[in-house]
């Protein structure tokens, strides 16, 4: 099953981004251990989660629109964002996923929202602290992600944060509103 | 009518309040004269912007909800940001205020949002760069809105963001939103 996944992404990923996929998957394995979530749908969906990535930007827009996906202004002008909405399409037509609970981890990973489920949150942190990545600060998000689901999240959508105000980038709003629903679950605690 | 207002405004405010509303009033003044708004207008939104902020969190909820004002998610656990809100129906029903455009201006002063219009925009930024105020920054802030609205606005809308961050703070959807608009506005041009 993985050599047959790993065959086609191989076909529609840069060996750079295979290579970090197969980091995310194996980060999202280790977090579902650490965090109770189940192993082998965080292995996979950390495999697939960007498996839409190597689409351009037209593709994304189309591939968006033939599967009645609401574009908002923000996706509009970033289209790259697309991968993960349309990675949920992606996964199910070209992998033959049909677990809604991966599906649902591919679709969140990017941006982040309101509503995450275990899997949803730990695919999304693994794509951070994978052993690829090398951003200042990965160190201490690793150490954060080791010791608190809660604390790395919100350390991951504050980073998120910090670079699109840094870059004078748009900022989705799904990353605030699950950055906001995070805050509040924290402060019920 | 600016003393009658003044005078209630100083029963409804504590002198350092009534001191930074006279700031932004007269702030307000400036850069409508600078950017071609109407100066009375904003002088009159500039004074009366904060007219609700004297009430306790408990009588801005009732309020909001008396008056038919959608309290979201953030607002639930951050009253005090009903402030701009109630401060249009307070303007209304205490001050006779009538004019739109001023009570629009009243309405997006604290959190910004994606359809401002001129006036909006001058108070919003008034209430961050009127004399009284002495944040870290300020001064480069006032150069800012003297030289370019655009780019004042948005280092605001930076600055309110990265305060946010640092005190790990809910963020308002619409002040996310007021920025995205004002970014595609400016990279339109």
């Amino acid at each position: 099953m993985t050599e047959k996944i790993l065959d086609r992404l191989a076909k529609e990923l840069s060996p750079r981004r295979l290579e970090h996929s197969r980091g995310v998957s194996s980060a999202a394995a280790s977090l579902a251990a650490r965090y109770g979530a189940d192993v082998a749908k965080a292995r996979l969906a950390g495999l697939l989660h960007d498996c839409a990535r190597g689409m351009p930007n037209n593709l994304l827009l189309q591939a968006a629109a033939a599967s009645g996906i609401v574009v908002n202004g923000v996706e509009q002008r970033e289209p790259v964002l697309l991968h993960a909405p349309v990675g949920v399409v992606i996964a199910g037509r070209d992998y033959g996923v049909e677990d809604p609970e991966v599906l649902s981890a591919i679709r969140w990973h990017t941006t982040g929202g309101p509503v995450m489920s275990l899997l949803d949150e730990i695919v999304f942190l693994a794509d951070y602290i994978e052993p690829g990545r090398s951003f200042p600060g990965v160190g201490h998000l690793r150490e954060l992600a080791a010791a608190s689901l809660p604390e790395a999240l919100l350390a991951a959508y504050d980073q998120t944060l910090r670079y699109l105000l840094a870059e004078g980038g748009l900022i989705h709003p799904a990353t605030v509103e699950g950055r906001n629903a995070l805050l509040m679950k924290m402060k019920k605690k």
